[in-house]
């Protein structure tokens, strides 16, 4: 089969490899339907060192279910499955909290040391099939799959930002950044019922999107400037929630500008630093931290009827589809910002 | 009158100055019962630059309405009140959210520029009377002062670290800190159904009485090795929720370790650091870090009952009553901790 690896940053090739195999009995082979590029891919792309050995890349995938091993109870040869971007048992007991992404057992797409594949590829092997991967009833629409496909990572990560956040209709919410996973945050606000929705981000047919999906006001201002515009829009206030899909630190800076006493900064931007403003700035006004990995195999299944009956269209974050060899040209497309979220058809 | 006098680190002196007076027709004077020494007076305590001019000190006091404004519309002389550690208006956005802490009139006592004194004094000018003081039905029996005094900051902090953490019967807690306040976050964990609450703490006669107040487990061990008794006690996934007691960067690392994926660590020991670990180690397990400056006007009015009709005693953590001409040695016995916390008797 062909598969994506990536040997340092900016060097993405598709290569052919080997078929997966069935490792363990609780494993499932997933011939891929439709993959993505997702925004983190772009950080080991930008900073991964130039290594001899390529890893493989991508973590967001729908397909269908090609083998499964002996002890794999819930699915059968022929299923249409979405794979959330972390695979865990769903039996252990953070599992049993809905806290897939701490898994005791489970892990990520290309871990090392794992033998697990990356999504942008022909078939990946799954672990845990039948904690990790979720069913979708047939017969599956081809126009669904890219609102599909956003279940296994940005919609369950935008969701994940505002459910954590505590959104309702009575909160002025701001979103930081308007990558898929802002975007996916101003729907998921919205669903949550929030009427005043700020969207932070400067590249124009993106917060268009934004608005599309319920976004009010638009700030294409950072830094000072953008605080005052959004404190401007408050009545010098803030907003009772940030959420934070960018993971800078100078956009973690910019939620504690722009956040009102009393509020929720809730990331789901991986942070790209480790030490950072964590004391009087987030105690005197009482602002709470929250967010991380959302565990969208949970949320897979709150989410799933909306896209099912055509509630909602996640999907409209695809605004470039190609085939699994021009991989490459999806990074350089996602990284120049002439693509906000590419598809890959293997 | 007297009132106490902070000169710089070590240097705390009683002396005879004026009585406050009126200054605004919201003020209210209050003549003061009871008036104790917090854990966070020693701050300014141990690190405070040497002045010549020297500044009032204490938050916490009890007392009696000697004077109104023509303003003030709730009060009247004779009152007993329990004064909050911080004065606000009761009617902004921040008050009516119950964050008082937050008001945007508001202050702390002993603002430099507010003409504002010190609890540990016989007087206090207390503005925005209404929205600031609670009234205790009449009679006050003496037996409940130590009570009462609890309830103008250290009850109502342990509460506000409890409440943010969202405790209930089915979460393991950890109390960072055996001073008065992770005392009361004992107590108030408790109170809210906690089945399980790990003390951190070893100072024993301390730790007794966290036991007493609904400890289930006490760890003196601090740094690597308390961490790792708490992973022991709870096999291995750490608490649910960190009561976090204590202010000093190692508490919050402490937290960090102790804390299980998913869990909470809710501060009230105001932060003696300002950068610190919020990037990774924070995200990957989902931990939310919440917690402040406890609005304690507002938990005055919830936990006011339980104090009248003895369901509680918080008031047993004051261990030594001085009277206002001693309040130096007070400070010297918290610092050395042959007393737990000191109430002054003016």
């Amino acid at each position: 089969m062909r598969a994506t690896y990536i040997y340092g940053a900016g060097d993405i090739r598709v290569e052919t490899v080997a078929d997966p195999e069935l490792l363990l009995p609780t494993d499932a082979i997933v011939r891929v339907t439709r993959a993505c590029i997702c925004g983190s891919d772009l950080h080991p792309y930008h900073s991964k060192p130039a290594s001899e050995h390529g890893t493989t890349i991508g973590h967001e995938f729908i397909g269908v279910v090609e083998e499964i091993g002996s002890d794999v109870a819930t699915l059968g040869v022929g299923d249409f499955v979405i794979a959330p971007f972390a695979w865990s048992d769903g039996t252990c007991a953070f599992c049993r909290e809905g806290l897939q992404t701490s898994c005791e057992q489970g892990g990520f797409w290309n871990m090392p040391g794992k033998q697990v594949g990356g999504g942008q590829a022909e078939a990946v092997r799954v672990p845990l099939a039948d904690g990790t991967l979720v069913k979708v009833p047939a017969p599956v629409d081809e126009a669904l799959y890219p609102s599909l496909l956003a279940l296994t990572d940005v919609y369950g990560t935008g969701w994940h930002a505002a459910l954590r956040a505590g959104v309702n209709a009575s909160k002025t919410i701001a979103v930081i950044g308007d990558g898929a996973v802002g975007l996916m945050a101003v729907l998921s606000a919205k669903q949550m019922g929030a009427e005043r929705i700020i969207l932070m981000g400067r590249h124009e047919t993106r917060t268009n999107l934004g608005l599309e999906f319920g976004a009010t006001d638009v700030v294409a201002e950072r830094g000072d400037e953008g605080i005052q515009m959004v404190r401007e829009l408050t009545d010098g206030y803030g907003v009772h929630a940030v959420l934070e899909a960018v993971g800078m630190l100078p956009a973690y800076e910019q939620a504690l500008g722009i956040v009102r006493p009393g509020g929720v900064i809730s990331r789901v931007g991986v942070p790209q630093y480790e030490e950072g403003p964590v004391g009087s700035t987030l105690f005197f006004p009482n602002i709470t931290l929250t967010g991380g990995p959302a565990p969208v195999r949970t949320y897979i299944e709150q989410l799933l009827p909306g896209v099912l009956d055509g509630t909602v269209n996640p999907g409209k974050v695809f605004d470039q589809t190609i085939d699994l060899d021009h991989t490459p040209e999806g990074y350089r497309a996602m990284d120049q910002r002439t693509a906000l979220k590419v598809m890959v058809t293997p």
